[in-house]
C-alpha cells in the first residue's frame, strides 16, 4: 500500500480528485507531465485499491469520470500533509537537487 | 521533491534511520525485498537531495555509515504520518489488493 501512495502520480491524483470528480482530460491537463498510458495505469491502481471510483456515463459521447471512495478521501490527508511539508522546505534542499 | 519521498524505498529506508545512524547492510536487512543496486541508488539519492548523510570510516576495514540530517529528520515526520494511515487501515483495502 506504501508502494501505491507513496508514489508522485498517485498522490497528485488523488490531491487533483479532492476538489470533486473528474474526467480523464482534466486530470491529464493537471497533472502536468503525465502520459496518458501512465495516468490510465495510476487510475487503474487505485481503483482496484478501492481509493477511486470509475462511473461510465452512457451519454453520447461516452464519458467516463474518476472520483474519490470514502477511503480515497481519507488517504487524502496524510498524503496532502507529505505536499505540504515538501512546499514549505523546499528552499532547505541543496540548489538543484530537482523540484519535482 | 514528491518525487523522491512519495517512494517506497526512500520512505522506508528515512523510517529506518530514524533509529540512528547504519550501515549499508543493516539497512539492506531492514528493508526486505531491497536489491544492493536499489538501496545504492536511493541513498544517493537522498544524500544528493540533502536528507542523508554519508560518513566513511577509515578504519580497517572501512566502513561507511548512513544517517539522516535535520532535514531528513524532519522529513520523517509526514512519512511516518502516511506509513501510520496506511497501517491503520490497511483493513479497508480490498482483499488482494496488495499489502506492500
Amino acid at each position: 500500500m506504501l508502494d501505491l501512495l507513496a508514489n508522485k502520480w498517485s498522490a497528485l491524483a488523488l490531491g487533483a480528485l479532492e476538489g470533486g470528480p473528474q474526467r480523464f482530460g482534466s486530470l491529464r491537463t493537471r497533472l502536468q507531465g503525465i502520459s496518458p498510458k501512465v495516468l490510465t495505469q495510476t487510475l487503474r491502481r487505485l481503483e482496484e485499491h478501492g481509493l477511486v471510483d470509475r462511473t461510465v456515463y452512457p451519454a453520447v459521447p461516452l464519458h467516463v469520470e474518476y472520483a474519490l471512495t470514502a477511503l480515497g478521501r481519507d488517504a487524502c490527508e496524510p498524503l496532502a500533509a507529505l505536499r505540504t511539508w515538501v512546499e514549505h522546505n523546499i528552499g532547505r534542499f541543496p540548489v538543484g537537487a530537482g523540484v519535482a
